[in-house]
């Protein structure tokens, strides 16, 4: 099986938004897609490590901005390459909310969809939710922001590692999973969360 | 609720094969996202009234051919806009088969998977299968097609109505279903399978 296959499928990239009592969060995501048109359905998987998939299981709603192709690589650095359990993503960043409280990127979006669980799914890494749609709008005209835009426009080149330190192992800048030897295969996966190896970063020696 | 807003998600386009005993059929769809990295698992909606979907539920296994850029509007009327129930797809098409003996095309396509079935659910107009890679292969380095580049870019502009006949409703180019006014509003969406109005097609008095 050759896993390099899965990068010629293609996705939308959009925040993932969910909220508790106390607070909101987001996470990115690239796997909402609608399944079903009547009635209405969509998906989403969720990884379950993240703070945002324990938010939605517990009150069972969720919101998604739809990123488009005005996103900047600081959103998606904000919302993806951070936890909620340890810092409040929305202290910097204006947010709208739905009928539920989950918070909508202001800027950068297209489309907004309010989302109510229907059903979920545990599949090991991650949690497949099926979902009715509440509300629907269009917020911009621009285009959708595709996953590929992402990985060609969005995200920066790979900095080379410092060549003054001994690098011990490559940790994935998504999940933090950390690969315990020197050398990282150019065809690495990422066995938690699919990332490929342009998405890990040096361990360095102390 | 606006529905355009679904207009902004992103998807590929692929081609899903599927078999019995005496038979190889396929159709087009768009849902085809990988959920899960770790075991890595795969999710398609099929609709409830294709020839695929029995196929698929009969069988528990499914192939996927992820068209690429250099896909002809051809191969999506080939096997988007007639059923299985009427003609052998693959009667005029050269074809290859994973180990099921689901086809693949051998054409403008980039990647190729053989899932197997875990679970499915039925949504109303789709079931949603849950389903495991049992090969994964690469076939092309063309980029694949997204569903929008086919909107812009394979699918031709509708056709101008003809003048000379009275128009007394209009079909679903997709899956068939009759509107049955003879002004069909520009933001219509199909009930059945979701399609938007330019994928309708007037219906002229006798």
């Amino acid at each position: 099986m050759d896993q390099k296959a899965l990068f010629n499928i293609s996705y939308g990239v959009f925040v993932l938004g969910a909220k508790t009592e106390e607070k909101v969060n987001a996470c990115i995501t690239n796997t909402f897609v609608q399944v079903a048109s009547d009635p209405l359905r969509v998906t989403i998987a969720c990884l379950n490590r993240n703070y945002t998939c324990d938010m939605i299981k517990k009150s069972g709603t969720f919101s998604i901005s739809v990123l488009d192709q005005s996103c900047t690589f600081d959103t998606i650095k904000h919302f993806g390459f951070q936890s909620g359990r340890d810092v409040n993503k929305f202290d910097t960043v204006a947010y709208d909310t739905d009928a539920y409280g989950n918070p909508y990127v202001k800027k950068e979006a297209c489309s907004l969809f309010s989302c109510k669980v229907l059903s979920s799914q545990d599949l090991g890494t991650h949690t497949l939710f099926i979902a009715e749609i509440e509300d629907a709008r269009v917020v911009s005209d621009k285009p959708p922001l595709t996953y590929s835009d992402y990985q060609t426009k969005v995200k920066p080149k790979r900095e080379a590692a410092a060549t003054d330190k001994k690098i011990v192992g490559w940790r994935c800048k998504i999940c933090g999973y950390e690969y315990k030897e020197p050398v990282l295969p150019p065809d690495y996966v990422c066995p938690l969360c699919g990332h490929p190896a342009s998405d890990f970063e040096p361990i360095y020696a102390d």
